[in-house]
């Protein structure tokens, strides 16, 4: 399937899932934390997943195209989006059980600038606010108007947007995470309301705890972030973006900040 | 344009509009509502749109096509969609303002079903509930996965499903507005957090008001609607359902309602 259908109710309705997926130089980055958090949006929504191995396959032939020019044609960084959606219908919301999930896969390189690695990032705070649904909560499905409607509000000033829920908690950026260090322990919003669960986000919480570092999933207020000791961001495409610059307020980068830009970075930073 | 490319973003993040909008042999209806919600939208959302012109010249042709057999091949009653999206975009959430939206519109018979205006419907509490998001509210937009997971929560045994906010007031069906007789008053939730601003509903209301009779837009508790002398759901498509069901509880239809269903049936029923 290469195109969607009108009848497609990822179209219609924004009735489907995404991911984001990282390829270094032609390796798939991370599949096993796409498909989880894939999957388990699947079974929230009640979306016919396809089977894992299909996916996969699927994802793996686009990033590592047989070329006649070989790897030397493969982008150093690209990005794979799976969209998987619940199917075409005709007429209103209601759908079969039974209906059969339309998975579609596209590939873009793409240019990380290194800059931003280095002397980190400048974002602002959005005034477009995050709903609370507790049941779509963590969850990477298609409706993101609120995110399109945020991004709006700025043009090349910034690199992201931090956006609150509607009862004032931070939540995320536009397209990332948000970490901060607040008296020494590292806190990320707690996104049991609202929200996107990244999967570098997992992947950061992992490494805390496998480093037995003191960390914390919880409400926060702007406050709270303006007056950590350091910030940084965090998406499946960047790795660790540290934020130096918050609407003027400037921020340091930390030594911790720097393990895991290094540690998530992509293969290109390495080389 | 036909179909909708893998970068619209519409099919990427439900960022788009839509209208349906109902046909009576071959002759649109209420355009004019249908195209102010669908401006009031874009302007909301900072979609380019087209002009009115355009849309309704797009529209007219496909709810009436010359054809060989003449107006005898043009169904009684059909659904026109008119879906406009952002346009397309790679890559992010960010997009410029300068892109131009794709408009797409299609068209299908319906059949109505005489018994529900004479009997009433049936309809049930939903679990699901509706996001708080004033930015959004009354618009007819499409990220739609609330109204999607609601409907999902019953086969046939109902003809709709009614939906609270995430604070416990009545807002809307899935896919109608709900009317209620309290006291002698027809009050309707009030859509300013949340909740799609039917065309309907808007008739519905201009007609109260040509009509002299006591109505308000208000907040509603379900305990509200429960001890309601007489409960009515609208949309573009059926004009007035009355609902006679409502989880076992039986309610009478009005006089009223019954003015109300004759006056906003499609041609179909008058026939």
């Amino acid at each position: 399937m290469s195109t969607p259908s009108l009848t497609d109710r990822g179209f219609q309705f924004g009735d489907g899932l995404f991911e984001t997926i990282r390829v270094d130089r032609g390796e798939i980055q991370q599949f096993d934390l796409h498909w989880q958090r894939l999957k388990h949006g699947a079974e929230t929504l009640g979306i016919r997943m396809p089977a894992r191995r299909m996916l996969e396959m699927r994802c793996k032939s686009l990033a590592k195209p047989s070329t006649a020019e070989g790897e030397s044609a493969i982008p150093a960084v690209s990005a794979l989006k799976l969209q998987v959606t619940r199917g075409d219908t005709i007429g209103g919301y209601a759908a079969p059980e039974s209906l059969p999930a339309n998975v579609y896969v596209s590939i873009r390189p793409v240019a990380l600038n290194p800059v931003f690695w280095q002397d980190g990032v400048s974002v602002r705070w959005c005034q477009q606010t995050v709903a609370i649904q507790p049941v779509l909560a963590g969850l990477k499905h298609c409706n993101r108007l609120e995110q399109v409607l945020a991004r709006r509000e700025w043009q090349h000033e910034y690199q992201e947007g931090l956006m609150c829920d509607t009862d004032g908690y931070v939540v995320e950026g536009t397209a990332t995470n948000l970490f901060a260090c607040i008296d020494g322990v590292w806190k990320t919003p707690l996104l049991d309301r609202c929200g996107v669960a990244g999967t570098m986000r997992q992947q950061i919480l992992n490494w805390f705890e496998a480093s037995q570092l003191p960390y914390e999933e919880c409400r926060l207020r702007k406050a709270d972030i303006e007056g950590a000791s350091a910030l940084f961001l965090s998406n499946a495409m960047i790795g660790v973006w540290p934020v130096t610059g918050l609407e003027g307020a400037r921020f340091a980068v930390d030594s911790t900040t720097h393990t895991l830009v290094e540690q998530f970075a992509p293969t290109l930073r390495k080389l």
